[in-house]
């Protein structure tokens, strides 16, 4: 079966599920008594156990970021472009971990599971989470897989969040940090965003105050919505008008009310924001823009980034896109500028692209070659 | 009464309703068999009714430009800033003329009216617009005041669009046309913006497929979310983080996802959005962002913008603002690029400005002295 997979991919992913007994303390003071975590790994941990890497997912990832669930799976994991033999994550050297993380809806626990305390599914009484408790979530799951330390902890986004707090929560675990398309706290604008998201998925009559499960219904337009505003401001305003520009869907104007959607942009973003809403949970999407919204690196260091960037030991890569306005190359230049007052090693690119925030996660030769150039880096500590 | 109104304001303003019974021929193919128009007027005409100045509000604007409808009045007209006695556009000169227009719902023809031929409401059943049928209904209330040449038609945004489109249906009657803050035509990502909106309010269970008056109550919280999406687009990035920062309205994180709101820039815009879906009309939002979408000034002229403006005989000022991103200043050099290859009389100038997109409405010194200056100019040839 492995031979119908391309050459550089991961081939077929096996996603297992880790179940966690030790009750899991939580930043809000609530605890998790027992908690699961679905993982996928690709490649092999080497004898000194020192070549692992693990892969942050943003709002919307999961477990799922290189390889195929099947022959007939028609696309990949999320990072796919990245993560392989010979790509610039090279699973011949590395041994990755990626997990869909708590408070997720991909089979982690999180607001679709079970409270094995009352029997009932979690949803909107799972508990508020902070990056924090990802953090901690994953210092288990390497306990478990008998990873010491991370030869390189990478995320991009949300990612990158994570990324930079295990670098601050366990500085012997963690010899490389890689954030990518990220902030040191989000902006006005971004919460902002957020929050419409939020208000249009609250709103939706199918939300049922976050009971939606239990009355057998999805709140799909609220998710789709939140989905549609997230989607035009991950994308540049370039790379839209290349790939909409003003095209007509029926190469005519309607003229009217009465066909409401004319344009391809249009149809497009409701196609995206249909889908998503089709596997989402509406919960966790609350969750998790809140974990992003309350994100601020430096809050319990005096508001000072260096001064919290001094706790780390790992070297840094900083990555940034010019065409990124939702996370701007000037927010990865307060990581950099942080890192450098903090005496800390770091390299910073800002890479040239037309695809926006999304471009973290797109083929690009020039970020290609950087991720390679520094993830050889990286294996030659390993 | 007037007393005490400020010196440089218009003091009272009194909207007059003007019927037109000569039935209006639509660019959809239908007819308006009769129609009002709200008016408020601004100065006096002088005798060689050379003086006129015809103001075009934007997407949520009316015809309540300067000046307060009464002495308790909490605020005055939308652009009290820039008209009244010793103003920019100063009304001891020049005779001011601002309509809320056709489709719109602050008391003109649109979806809240009666349609005098069904007696009933028009609601969706209200014909579809194009900016060329707003110029075709001014034309008529110039009819009526007895302007043959407008000294200037002036418009920001959406009201650009309509003073470009005046200048090339009327070429004999635009002695200056100024464009601010406006453009072409919309980008992909203006489109997709609209469409989150529209998309918005159509899944308001209270919007009732259109007929939410018929039914008695208002699709509230689609209109806000329309309102707050379209907020965040028109203020900076840069304002909101000044405003707003990341303040927390209770002073401290709740961490949880009962109580929703907890940053100052989530409660503004809340209160923007629920203020805004008080008083507008949901088919107007529709039917005023369709309108918007349509926009292509250049599509009859094969597509050449330079070849429409051969047709204007008007002279242009083009105003932006550099931290406009919904109407970019590269969108104000694009008009005046085809201004300049029409060989057309064109000044430009792009204001300094952290306040976004709503930056045309604001005070802000060179962009009070910019109009001014131009509006000396207009003044010498009344």
């Amino acid at each position: 079966m492995p031979d119908s997979f391309p050459p550089d991919s991961v081939g077929l992913a096996v996603p297992e599920v880790h179940h966690f007994t030790e009750p899991l303390e939580l930043s809000c003071g609530r605890r998790l008594a027992s908690y699961e975590l679905v993982v996928e790994t690709y490649g092999e941990l080497n004898a000194a156990r020192s070549n692992a890497v693990l892969i942050c997912h943003a709002l919307s990832g999961n477990h799922h970021a290189a390889g195929f669930h099947s022959v007939d799976d028609a696309k990949p994991g999320w990072w796919d472009d990245y993560i392989g033999p010979g790509k610039p994550i090279d699973t011949r050297y590395f041994y990755v971990v990626c997990l869909n993380n708590l408070g997720g809806c991909h089979g982690s626990t999180g607001p679709r599971a079970i409270n094995p305390e009352t029997g009932m599914r979690w949803g909107k009484h799972f508990p508020p989470l902070r990056v924090r408790d990802w953090v901690l979530s994953q210092a288990r799951l390497a306990d478990r897989l008998g990873i010491e330390q991370w030869a390189a902890v990478i995320g991009g986004s949300l990612g990158g969040m994570n990324a930079m707090r295990w670098a601050l929560e366990y500085p012997a675990r963690v010899r490389h940090c890689v954030v990518i398309a990220s902030a040191l706290k989000l902006t006005a604008q971004n919460i902002a965003f957020n929050e419409i998201a939020r208000r249009a998925i609250r709103s939706d009559p199918d939300f049922r105050d976050g009971d939606f499960a239990e009355h057998g219904v999805v709140p799909r337009n609220g998710l789709a919505l939140a989905r549609m505003v997230g989607h035009v401001t991950y994308l540049s305003h370039a790379l839209m008008g290349q790939r909409f520009g003003r095209e007509l869907r029926s190469g005519s104007f309607a003229r009217g009310l009465e066909v409401p959607v004319e344009f391809k942009v249009e149809s497009y973003l409701h196609y995206q924001g249909d889908k998503f809403a089709e596997s989402f949970d509406a919960n966790t999407y609350l969750l998790i823009t809140k974990m992003l919204d309350y994100f601020d690196l430096a809050r319990e260091y005096g508001d000072d980034p260096a001064a919290a960037f001094r706790t780390a030991r790992a070297r840094f890569l900083v990555v940034s896109f010019t065409s990124d306005w939702r996370f701007a190359p000037q927010r990865s230049e307060e990581i950099v500028q942080a890192l450098v007052a903090a005496n800390r090693d770091v390299a910073y690119a800002c890479i040239d692209s037309d695809m926006g925030h999304d471009a973290f996660l797109l083929p690009n030769a020039r970020y290609e070659k950087l991720l390679r150039t520094y993830m050889n880096r990286v294996a030659e500590t390993c």
